[in-house]
C-alpha cells in the first residue's frame, strides 16, 4: 500500500466548491495509518440541521455504521467525523467504545449531544482504530474547519482513490435559489482493507429529515445503488445528506409537493454525478461501462438484468479488450434468472443493434460497433421485448490494473 | 484463439479408462472451427440405455439444450454427438434445424429414433453452426466407434481447457460389480465465445431413468453446481447420465433403496472428481480454493455464502496474491444477504482460526496462515455460528492470466 496508484485515465478535475451556508469543512494528518498525507476529516453543521443516511446492506456492518444508523433517530446533525487508513470493522467491543469515545470528542467542541455527530471509517478491517489519534487531533482539527475546507475534505477522505470527487448544483426552492454539494470516494466498490464507498452532501436548504430521506433513498436507488466495480459490497459503504436550512426559504413537510421538484431533481443529478465520478476510479479502469435495459417486466427485473451485465466478468473483460462480443452479453442476461426470452431479445452495443428476435440481424457489420468499442465510453443496449420495465447501471472494465492493486502481496 | 494456452500449472493426468459395456465412443476433425485438431465427438449406446439429464439455468440456452430437454422425455438414449467450436446458441431457427439435422444423421447410423439421439455443442455464440460440416463426418466416424474410444472422445470435446478430464469408478449393487466413467469440459464457468462446462458419464448399471435423473440431480447439486471460476453461466452447460444395463444387476425403482447406496456414493465422488477437474483448469488458475460454511441456518443459505466468497472478486485476488486478507471473507458473508451475525461469525484459512465473536483472535499469529497461502489448494473456513446449515463450495483465483485469455482482441 506504500506505493502510488498510477492517477485513473478518466480521472476528472474537482469543480469549484463554493462555500455552503451552515457547513464548515477541513482536513488534518492522524497518523492513523498513512504517513505524508490528510487522513481525518470534520466538519460542522449549523444549529437545527437535519440529516438522512443510505448504509450498506452487509450483515457485517463497521461500528460507524451501527453509530450512525442510530444517530439517525431523531433527523438532527451537528457534526460528521471521518477516518481514512482504518475502517473500525470487525472490532467487537472495542470498536464501539471507538465510536463513543470519538463521538463525545466532537460533541464537547461542537457542543452538542453525542447523537448529533455523525461517523464514518474507512481502510483495514479487523484492526482496533487507534482513536486516541483522533481524539489528539481534533482540537486542533476543528480550530481550523473553514466554509472553504470542501477540496481538503474531499482529499482527506481517499484511500485507494486516485482523484478526489466532489459535485455541486442549484437549484430553485419557490424564490430561493439554494445549493447542494457534495464529497465522496470509492474505487472498490469495496476493497474492505483499503477502499469503500462514502458520500457525505449537504445542502442550504431547509427541509426536513423525513423529506430528506425521502429524496436521499430514492435518489441512491438510481445512482450510487446502480453503479459496480467488482460486485463487491463494503462493510463500511453510507451516503449521508445533510440540510442546514440557512438558505431561508419556508420549509415544505411534503415530499411530493411540485416546489420541491427542481430541488429533486438537482439532487438526482448530483448524486448520479458523484456516482459515476466513482466508477471513473474504479481500481484498474480504462473504459467505463452504460448499460440500459429496456422491455424487463418491472423495474426492478431490469435494474437486475443490468447489473448482471456490469458485473459479468466476461462482460468486463471484453470491453477491456475491446472486443465486441455481443455473445457475452446475451450470456449475462441468460444466466441472472430475471425473465427473459430468447427469442424477443435484442443486444444493441454504441446504438448498433447487433441481435434481434434470437439471432444475429440479417448483414451484421461489425465496423460501427469495433469503432465504438475503441472508446472510452462503451454503452450496451439491452431490449427483453417483455413489458415496459427499464433501468440503468454503470460499470467499468476488468484490467490487469484491477489484479495489480487487489492481488499484490500485503506489505 | 489460434495461439495456445499453456497448460494449467494444476493439470491432472487422464486416468486409464477401461471399456464399459454398451459405451462405443470415437472422435474426428471434422473441421467446424478449428484446424489440426478433433472437435466432433460421437457415442453409440446399446439397446435399452436410459438416460438423465441435468441442465443450463440460463433463459437463453442453445438449440442443443434444447433440444436434450425435449428428447429426455422417455429416458431413453442410443446416441450422443457433440461438436467444439460453435455453441449454436442464439441462431434462431437455423439453429433449431441444425440439431434436427443432425439428430436424424446420428439416428440413421445407429438405426434409433432422433429422439434418442443426444446433442451439445461448445463454441462462438451467434454463428450458425455448419451442422452439413457435421453430416458429412458422421458416417467416417460412425464406422470408427470403439470401446477403447473414451480419452479420444475426452481430448475432442475440449475448447479452452487446457488438458483433457475423466474419472472412473467402480460400485457394487447387490453382488454386481458395475463400473462409473465420465468425460467433462469446462475452464471458465464458461466464455460463450470458447468454453462452457459439460460432462457426460455412463454406466453399465441397469437402473431406470427416474432412478438415474434422481441421483444425478443431487450429485451435480453437492458437485458441479458448488464450482465456480467466474460466476457466469453458460448458454450450452449440461450434464448426462447414460445407464446402458449390460452389468446385469437386478433392476432396483426405488433411488432410496440401500443397495444402491454405493452405487450413488460412487457416482457422486465421480461428479465431485470431474467439478474440480474443470477447477483445475479455470482460466488463468495459480490456485484452487475450497470454501466450507457451518452453523449456516439452513444447507441452502450455507451454500449462497460459500459460493459468495468463492465468486468474490476481492477473496480471489487475495488468494492468487497469497494475501491472508480475512477481512475481505468477511465482506463477502456480509454483502451476500444471507442471514449472518458479525458477533457470531468465525473466520478461518488452513485450519486456523482468525477471526471469533465479532473480532480478530486474541494473539493471532499469522505465520501458519501466511504458509498456508503459498500452497496450491488454499482452504477458507467460516462458521456462521446461527444454526445447523453446512456447504461447501470450490473455486479458483483470479489472476492476470484470466484477464490474458478472456481480454484479449478477437483474432
Amino acid at each position: 500500500m506504500a506505493k502510488a496508484l498510477p492517477v485513473s485515465p478518466l480521472a476528472q478535475p474537482l469543480p469549484e466548491l463554493p462555500p455552503l451556508a451552515g457547513v464548515r469543512f477541513g482536513a488534518t494528518e492522524a497518523g492513523i495509518r498513512y504517513t505524508g498525507r490528510t487522513d481525518l476529516v470534520m466538519a460542522e453543521f449549523a444549529p437545527g440541521t437535519t440529516v438522512a443516511g443510505v448504509y450498506t446492506k452487509s450483515k457485517c456492518p463497521g461500528a460507524p455504521v451501527d453509530w450512525c444508523r442510530a444517530a439517525m433517530a431523531d433527523g438532527r446533525a451537528r457534526a460528521l467525523v471521518v477516518n481514512a487508513g482504518n475502517a473500525n470493522v470487525f472490532t467487537g467491543r472495542a470498536g464501539f467504545e471507538a465510536t463513543q469515545a470519538n463521538a463525545a470528542d466532537a460533541a464537547r467542541l461542537v457542543n452538542c449531544a453525542a447523537t448529533e455527530v455523525f461517523l464514518a471509517s474507512t481502510g483495514v478491517i479487523g484492526e482496533v482504530l487507534p482513536y486516541q489519534k483522533i481524539s489528539a487531533a481534533l482540537p486542533g482539527l476543528y480550530a481550523t474547519l473553514s466554509a472553504d475546507g470542501w477540496a481538503d475534505a474531499a482529499r482527506g477522505i481517499m484511500t485507494t482513490d486516485t482523484f478526489p470527487k466532489a459535485a455541486t448544483r442549484t437549484a430553485k426552492i419557490g424564490e430561493t435559489t439554494v445549493r447542494i454539494q457534495g464529497i465522496a470516494k470509492g474505487s472498490g466498490m469495496v476493497a474492505p482493507d483499503m477502499a469503500t464507498m462514502l458520500s457525505f452532501v449537504a445542502t442550504d436548504a431547509k427541509l426536513p429529515a423525513s423529506v430528506l430521506q425521502s429524496f436521499l433513498t430514492e435518489g441512491v436507488n438510481r445512482s450510487f445503488n446502480c453503479i459496480t466495480v467488482d460486485s463487491d459490497t463494503s462493510t463500511s459503504d453510507m451516503v449521508l445528506l445533510f440540510a442546514t436550512g440557512q438558505a431561508g426559504n419556508a420549509e415544505i413537510t411534503d415530499p411530493a409537493s411540485p416546489t420541491l421538484a427542481h430541488f429533486r431533481a438537482a439532487l438526482d443529478s448530483l448524486l448520479l454525478e458523484l456516482a459515476l465520478l466513482v466508477i471513473r476510479d474504479g481500481e484498474g479502469v480504462t473504459k467505463v461501462m452504460h448499460v440500459v435495459v429496456t422491455g424487463a417486466t418491472s423495474d426492478e427485473s431490469a435494474h437486475k438484468v443490468a447489473m448482471a451485465v456490469a458485473n459479468s466478468p466476461l462482460v468486463k473483460t471484453a470491453v477491456a479488450g475491446e472486443d465486441a462480443n455481443w455473445g457475452r452479453v446475451v450470456m449475462a442476461v441468460g444466466k441472472c434468472g430475471e425473465p427473459a426470452n430468447r427469442d424477443t431479445l435484442s443486444v444493441g452495443i454504441g446504438g448498433t443493434w447487433i441481435a434481434e428476435g434470437g439471432t444475429v440481424v440479417p448483414d451484421y457489420d461489425e465496423t460501427p460497433v469495433v469503432a465504438h468499442m475503441r472508446g472510452k465510453e462503451i454503452e450496451i443496449t439491452i431490449d427483453l421485448g417483455l413489458a415496459n420495465g427499464t433501468a440503468q447501471a454503470w460499470g467499468c472494465d476488468l484490467t490487469h490494473g484491477y489484479i495489480d492493486i487487489n492481488g499484490s502481496y500485503r506489505s
